[in-house]
């Protein structure tokens, strides 16, 4: 190794274990932790992540990069790193230390009380620390945008690096046109789908059996991971011999089968990082936005299809004898592609999805853009709901206080959900091309899946970006149009709507 | 606060929480961890590791420690955490950060390879390895040492202060001289205990709803704690409200209830710490000898009294109907009772542990004073285990490497196990007048005694010394006399001997 190089790589080291250690601290609370560790427990949580800022803005780091950057015979791999590095570097040290204490205590602070909040039903009560969050959101994004670049295309790019609200406004304004009326058209003139026996009955042991079950089906290395009880399922890694995946399990027996299906498409992501890069920066999945497509492509594209359950729903109705033995198969797969406009958007179905998403996304444009009066959050989030889904909440529980990421300060993060949805299907039409999708589930051929998923997006972690990915793979840029057809094919169909 | 003292608490704030963080890790490596995670996450915990000795051996550190010596406006308490400080720092500088690094890397070798050859009952393969951590250890010590002090005491002192080997040789004498001839007359002349109905058809769901029920009646707080399973049962703690137990499940049912109970003993001294104390140098259990003393104390002197059981056989006996229900209170409690020699520590009752404890106390100091030959180690163990407990181990596993200790390089820690007894039995007597334990006991009010150590022990944490809290409590120096009188009493009355 090159000594500039040997330099930076040991600082490199000391704030990727720093981050390792944040990260194990925050699965142990989601899934451990006691109920009264959190504000002794944040404190420590609060001066690791101060050690981490210490050692990236460092003037020693400083001159390891400039160091490194000025070496010619250093690998792609060093040189991506490297340049890794410098990005992180500028996203810190451009922040006042100060001001970097402040947002993170507020931070907790907000979680805090949005969570009350949302438990009392008052918006008033969280508006006054949101809008303090923004502040700092907003002041930390003109700390770091570049020229003339938009405050939300900064946010933007913390979760994904070559996008901007310009593509996105194109891809929503497409979703909009065409999966909004496609929604009204269902629910006016689609058939009747019936759901009522996929609740109820379920004994929470089997429920887990399934669990285990599918993870491992579709690949998922027990001897490098670990399947937890969480209130809300994520997926977190320490690196890629250690990926944890999380469920809940609920009345509706379909929500922890597919939420466990979910969170496996992003931990066989984070297993399929190369060894060479693991424990690097690039050593992780590039984005949120690639993230969610793998993740959505196994719950969605794959797992909802008839032909991955055609071998294995007889284990199901094995486990569920009193409940599935009289449910043949066609009407299983129904029930769990219906379509069903909702408040809620983690409980929502692959068709509604990004509609919950591209609301989300035009407040976040008014919040940060246009300086709206926060007050008026909920009423503008009522009325979107009513335009798109046609469902009006009337309380704050169900609507604007449904989702925690606001009070973290995540604007810019929610599009990348959607994203995720559009990335898959893009990709689900080229690999179409490849393999008959039906015939390898038909024929418990995942690993052909898996393996090329692996091949060509998850070992190369961070060292390409999402429409990088899709260029190399697909030989075409990000093109929202394979989404609609998908949505439109699908659902037409399932709905027996010519 | 004084401006010194605030710069040496930022500075020991960033030290608490890169232990805490390797707390967690050590944790999670004992409970969830998946299987080849290891060596990924040990260069984690390698790099957080020299981050803490970095940050101790500071020349900053250093000044800021010099300063606050010499400010005579502190408090009790923020002198007794310079003072630590000091120590702490002591303890680490005068090893070569080279040599700190090498022993770490070595120890973590030292497991795997003592693991490996447990297995395959092959002491030989580890003695070199055995050797090398032995010379570090060795080595540690003699920079450690203070004037003609021993290397064994150094290596005594790191886990209990105001002890050395004079004081154990004393104790471990009279142990010696009264507890191996009563051993054998109870195994020659001591009545007949039957312990069969303890092993076989305690289903493990039944014996963690015991567990639960036990820790919760001494008044382990699951607000603060948590209870977990690991392959061999322990406590953590991150701080006073994040304090972890541990148990495993056997066919025994006996052998998890009496580890919750023990660990159960260990956490309510973390959980008493004081609020003050918490997350300073000051805010753990004083030693591994009063840890002991109060595990045992809550495990031995309390759970296996008759009193104890009387209010809560009952529920015992319903939970395992089968089993129980024939089976009389006073047979339960001789069964709980028994006295049986035997090669495994970990499995050994009241009467032969410290007898065990003995043996390797005897072996470490012929292993650091002596310099004998690692490889006669195996038969002198054998030789020790025939002529104080009447048993000859025919195996490694059963013999020389059933324990993990000295293959992580303590050597010292074993002593503090029959110490503990010690405490606790000084403490028993002289609490005894102070309250009626039987009494409490068949009342259900664990809370009298739990509050009585709360109040003289734990919530000092640090900041007395063992002895210091004996001579506080009792009046009387650290007298091996009343562990004697305790165990002479109790065993020759339960097995009728005159």
């Amino acid at each position: 190794m090159k000594k500039s190089y040997e330099t930076l790589n040991s600082m490199l080291e000391r704030s990727m274990a720093l981050q390792t250690s944040l990260i194990l601290f925050e699965w142990d609370n989601e899934t451990l932790a006691p109920e009264d560790a959190g504000s002794y427990t944040n404190r420590v949580i609060g001066v690791l992540s101060e050690e981490y800022y210490r050692i990236m803005t460092d003037d020693e780091m400083g001159n390891a990069i400039e160091a490194c950057e000025k070496e010619d015979n250093l690998s792609d791999l060093e040189r991506a790193i490297v340049k890794a590095a410098r990005e992180a570097r500028e996203d810190l040290i451009c922040i006042p230390s100060q001001e970097y204490r402040e947002n993170a205590q507020l931070v907790a602070d907000a979680v805090r009380i949005w969570t009350k909040a949302k438990k009392s039903e008052d918006f008033d009560s969280f508006a006054p620390t949101l809008e303090k969050v923004i502040g700092f959101k907003k002041k930390f994004a003109s700390y770091r945008k570049k020229d003339d670049q938009k405050l939300y295309d900064v946010m933007l790019n913390e979760h994904e690096k070559d996008f901007n609200s310009e593509l996105l406004d194109e891809f929503f304004s497409q979703l909009k046109k065409e999966i909004v009326p496609l929604l009204k058209e269902i629910t006016e003139h689609g058939k009747e789908i019936d759901v009522s026996f996929l609740t109820g009955g379920y004994p929470v042991e089997k429920q887990k059996e399934m669990a285990e079950f599918l993870a491992k089906y579709l690949g998922f290395d027990f001897k490098k991971g670990v399947l937890s009880e969480s209130a809300h399922p994520f997926t977190t890694n320490l690196h890629n011999h250690d990926v944890r995946i999380t469920t809940s399990y609920h009345d509706r027996m379909d929500s922890s089968m597919f939420s466990v299906i979910h969170e496996t498409g992003h931990g066989l992501y984070e297993l399929g990082i190369g060894d060479d890069i693991t424990q690097t920066s690039a050593g992780q999945g590039t984005s949120m936005g690639v993230h969610e497509s793998q993740s959505r492509f196994f719950e969605n594209i794959i797992g909802r299809k008839a032909a991955f359950w055609e071998p294995i729903y007889g284990k199901l109705q094995e486990l569920y004898p009193d409940k599935l033995s009289d449910i043949p198969l066609e009407q299983f797969v129904e029930a769990i592609n219906k379509v069903e406009p909702s408040y809620i958007r983690t409980e929502a179905d692959e068709l509604t999805y990004s509609l919950h998403i591209m609301i989300r996304y035009e407040m976040e444009k008014m919040i940060v853009e246009e300086d709206i009066d926060l007050k008026k959050l909920p009423d503008i989030w009522a009325d979107k709901y009513e335009e798109y889904l046609g469902v009006r909440p009337d309380k704050a529980s169900k609507g604007i206080l449904q989702d925690i990421h606001w009070s973290q300060g995540m604007f810019g993060y929610f599009p990348s959900y959607a994203l995720g949805n559009a990335f898959g299907a893009q990709l689900y039409y080229h690999m179409q091309k490849e393999m008959d999708f039906d015939e390898l589930l038909r024929d418990e051929k995942i690993d052909v899946i898996r393996e090329y998923l692996r091949e060509n997006i998850h070992r190369f972690g961070k060292l390409k970006t999402s429409r990088e990915l899709l260029k190399d793979i697909t030989g075409e840029d990000f093109n929202p149009d394979y989404f609609i057809r998908y949505l439109k094919e699908k659902y037409r169909k399932l709905y027996g709507l010519s």
